[in-house]
């Protein structure tokens, strides 16, 4: 499935929040496995990360449709997206707030990410149908206090 | 204080999450008061989003400081940001899971958006002291299932 709603929470461990609809095919199946896969996509998979969201998993093989590449994951039963650019495997950490919110609380359990770019164009979802394309970084680490970074 | 971690929850009413570090001078502020208001800046601002972030209200005034207007909110008591292109007024709507992860759960309760531009240069923060500036914007609605917009 496609998300688009998703936060950091804590770094050691590592916490990540998602927001999954329930009537999402995947809300069932991540609720009941405990363990998901989180996969970083860029801008050359602009077109699947569109397909994939206007389309269900209880109708078609998604890895099958839009040809991506399932590779075992180390820590978890889900498959990550060979083609992605970074995936985080991770286990439920939280789960009170799943039924009311649809929050999951995840925590990173081992995570893959390529060695370039560094910074990879990715797409970030403003509603609407429109999506924000990552722009320039700004390097403004002299600025803070050592304790911040 | 600058924030950087949060994520939309839902539309109606509209959630909104934030993690807020409880070593914050704001954390105890905002638990207790249970009210808020996120101001969203543009890349005009992003001196005053670096140093408001490396200094503390315990210390200084920061609206004195950095030479901002406070506003009267009109449903909340905690100011707006008159310089922000956003103000979010909100109300606490589940504090289950601010001891535990810095997680506060808001209801927007008023929102004010400048009409123009349609897209500001916003910034998101990567960590390390970068941030990443907002890119192009590519609408992508006619690939859309309508139920999905």
């Amino acid at each position: 499935m496609t998300m688009g709603w998703h936060m950091m929470l804590q770094f050691t461990p590592a916490l990540v929040g998602c927001y999954i609809w329930d009537g999402n095919h995947s809300f069932e199946m991540i609720r009941r496995s405990k363990e998901c896969v989180i996969n970083v996509p860029t801008t050359d998979l602009t077109e699947e990360v569109v397909r994939i969201g206007n389309s269900s998993g209880a109708e078609i093989d998604k890895f099958k449709t839009f040809g991506l590449t399932a590779v075992r994951a180390r820590r978890v039963r889900a498959p990550l997206i060979k083609e992605c650019y970074a995936n985080f495997e991770c286990r439920l950490a939280d789960e009170r707030l799943i039924l009311k919110y649809g929050l999951f609380i995840w925590k990173v359990v081992k995570a893959h990410v390529a060695t370039s770019p560094k910074y990879p164009e990715t797409l970030h979802y403003r509603g609407e149908g429109v999506f924000m394309i990552s722009g320039r970084s700004l390097n403004l680490r002299k600025q803070f206090k050592p304790g911040n970074l």
